[in-house]
């Protein structure tokens, strides 16, 4: 062989090291379903990340697979409370379906002894039988007795605190929430599978914890495909940050913890690199609903959006959407609707999975979006408050039927005979109302609302067993 | 020569070739001053860019400015609306100084005969004296007699309407301003040098044909060092789209005409890119106050901001701020604080050349902070409105003393004994007063206030000149 016919070869190869942002590429098979890690966050609103036009929250990690993914503008979540949210989240049904649609109680208590029912299909048992291995790390608060737990909800490992990290209040004051963080005041546990392994915890290093989890557990299974769930329990207040972020944002402690939250997103994209799992993990980045707002400095922001967590309005249940998985998913902004209900559908086509048949789903398969940048499925959204309908978008309008507003008492609502009609794209803060220009538009979202309402059974309350 | 000893050299090529995102480099000279455009938007507001957080207007090309070169959040205009905004920006001094602190009319109108002083040295001025071919394309509106138009101010060139697209109304009324777009009436000149070329402007393809007008300023004057101050007619309303973006945007004729403006960033840029300029000239893209709230969806958002145009809260001056020259600007988001006052020094800085040193200057040289991210000069900020100062702001504290609220009519305002006091970095939304826990900041705001104030003598008014 003479020397002279190796330098092509040498060439090529050369060539694709160079070319490649991360360096030579690790041949990453395409026999295996993509593996899915959905990281959601606690009361984080609209306004919340830097790439979603906060001044002086600083989130790095998260703009970066905003900008290399898709990031959706118009994306909901099912409930703007944090149980019915994250029951509609894991089984693509709106809550009233699961026993989540409260009728007193919002959410789960440490005195609740409900749980999503048993017989609802989560994400985590539609992957099981595709042979995935499921974890949740961080915030299950769909029940914390045992038949409720997530290791019987289809998940092969918990780790975290059950429900939200505000309960089991030593001495309950709201000067609490707002005087030097003492863990000691909130006295609630940290589970591993079925266990508690520490009580209360310390929520200083939750963060750092619960992404420590995530690494070994992605790291542990990373031979086979896998599901990992990683609600934050971050930024709820009590607010909580490790030592190493303390007093680094302007924002103060609200911006040092997304400081650590987008750490931990880096971390786990380092993770998938490292083992590179990048190319063939679909991460999901959003919200369990809008900012809380009567925590003042302690709670988030919607943005450009009208009012915060517990409302209907779009700060309350519209959040940052965000969906990384390079060389799949095609880079852009997307303005078409989505909700974490089309999650489960969505995660069923792109696995190749089957979704539940046996069952109404109110999600869509949002994967042709990913893939393909095709238009939404989803044309419409209802915005459930307990068991009501207090509002309806359909495309670009959105009638209001009931509002209330976050800083109320709960129940203070107030009934519009005359409903309100908002042009949603072209008025996100819902200032002007447009109902007396557009009957007809109305007439049909109220057609649509009915319509959906012939079709849903309210299963019992869960949230008011006690 | 053996055949073999040419492959290295071959593969250097190769690689350099493959490696560079836009082929192979043209070689730009460093010997000649970096060129300047500055893209000035009209009531533009802090929350209209895809980038600083807008759901469903798209920008995708100051986006890309935005993510490789530096965005700045906290950056200001000295005033909340036009004429004494363009005025500042282009001396480096506040109003009050430049005879733009106004006492009864805010903006220059049709029948005003003042202008800005003849005395005072604008950028143009400053970069003539370095052998610099200036030029202004778009609105000027610092006063529109032959003694005040750009050609007696330092521009070699000028092409534009001179002053706001809403004056010279033919029959006034505010339903003009939302019906179909008409712009016969609207009666205002659009100008050439010193000569009227149509009448009335046919706004429609203004944004068009100010571009045109941008690229062939740059193509002709490209063996030169140049600056192109790029102020455009829009958004100010009446609104106006030429046919290719009418109906493209979700957010209505509003986002349109964003989309326009972002078609029109894309053109310089890649002009620019042509040209092989791109890397020898700074390219600054920001806007002379916030959204005018009071033309409801046809008026722009401030995003969180609190209030619009027209205020000192900082929805009317907190503006998006973006700096641009690939390998000299070094990419990331600035929270420091900034403003229009500062292009003036910050150019002199950048470009070599001596700002006035006969007179006082209120603006800082940012060039350390775009080139290696050094911490901004500027540590404060004085929020006049008129010949006041309403707050001021001190990295992070901003105190209020006068407020007043944009859906007021003009004189309305609330003095404020007490003044208020916010966080600003961890409250941008301006909703929490926290003058009773920091009595000793307010002092030292109200100290350097007093001091400023000493050091300023109010030039003769030119708007009220009739």
């Amino acid at each position: 062989m003479k020397p002279i016919t190796l330098y092509p070869i040498i060439l090529v190869w050369l060539l694709s090291f160079s070319c490649s942002p991360q360096g030579p590429k690790t041949e990453q098979t395409t026999e295996r379903p993509p593996n899915i890690v959905i990281i959601f966050m606690d009361d984080m609103g609209y306004g919340d990340l830097s790439c979603f036009g906060h001044p002086t929250i600083q989130t790095p990690n998260i703009d970066k697979i905003a900008h290399e993914g898709q990031k959706w503008t118009n994306f909901y979540t099912a409930c703007s409370v944090c149980s019915p949210s994250r029951g509609a989240l894991l089984t693509g049904r709106y809550p009233i379906r699961i026993g989540l649609g409260p009728v007193k109680h919002r959410v789960f208590f440490p005195e609740s002894t409900g749980g999503l029912p048993s017989g609802e299909i989560t994400i985590a048992e539609m992957l099981k039988e595709k042979g995935y291995q499921t974890g949740i790390i961080g915030k299950w608060h769909l029940g914390h007795l045992p038949e409720h737990l997530p290791t019987r909800q289809g998940f092969d490992y918990y780790y975290g605190i059950p429900y939200s990290n505000d309960m089991d209040a030593v001495n309950w004051s709201i000067k609490t929430f707002f005087s030097e963080p003492d863990f000691n005041m909130w006295n609630v546990p940290l589970m591993e599978n079925e266990t508690i392994i520490e009580r209360p915890a310390n929520q200083h290093t939750i963060t750092k914890r619960y992404t420590e989890k995530a690494v070994e557990f992605i790291t542990k299974n990373r031979d086979k495909p896998f599901f990992l769930y990683f609600p934050h329990s971050m930024v709820h207040t009590p607010l909580f940050a490790s030592k190493d972020f303390i007093h680094t944002s302007p924002r103060g402690l609200f911006g040092d913890i997304m400081s650590e939250v987008d750490w931990s997103v880096g971390q786990v994209i380092s993770t998938l690199e490292k083992l590179a799992l990048d190319r063939n993990t679909l991460v999901i980045f959003t919200s369990d609903n809008g900012p809380w707002l009567i925590m003042l400095e302690h709670g988030g922001s919607a943005g450009l959006l009208r009012e915060g967590k517990g409302t209907t309005w779009e700060g309350g249940m519209r959040v940052p959407g965000i969906f990384y998985m390079p060389g799949t998913v095609k880079p852009g902004t997307i303005t078409d609707l989505g909700s974490t209900l089309d999650l489960l559908p969505t995660i069923a086509g792109l696995t190749g999975t089957t979704a539940p048949t046996d069952r109404i789903l109110d999600g869509y398969d949002l994967s042709p979006v990913l893939k393909e940048k095709a238009s939404s499925s989803r044309d419409h959204f209802f915005y459930y408050r307990n068991q009501d309908i207090y509002a309806v978008r359909n495309r670009e309008y959105k009638a209001h039927f009931i509002t209330e507003t976050c800083y109320q008492a709960d129940n203070q609502k107030t009934v519009h005979e005359e409903p309100l009609l908002f042009q949603i794209n072209q008025d996100p803060s819902e200032k002007y109302n447009h109902a007396d220009a557009h009957p007809e538009v109305l007439k049909s979202l109220q057609a649509l609302v009915e319509s959906h309402q012939k079709g849903v059974v309210a299963a019992p309350p869960e949230m008011e067993k006690r």
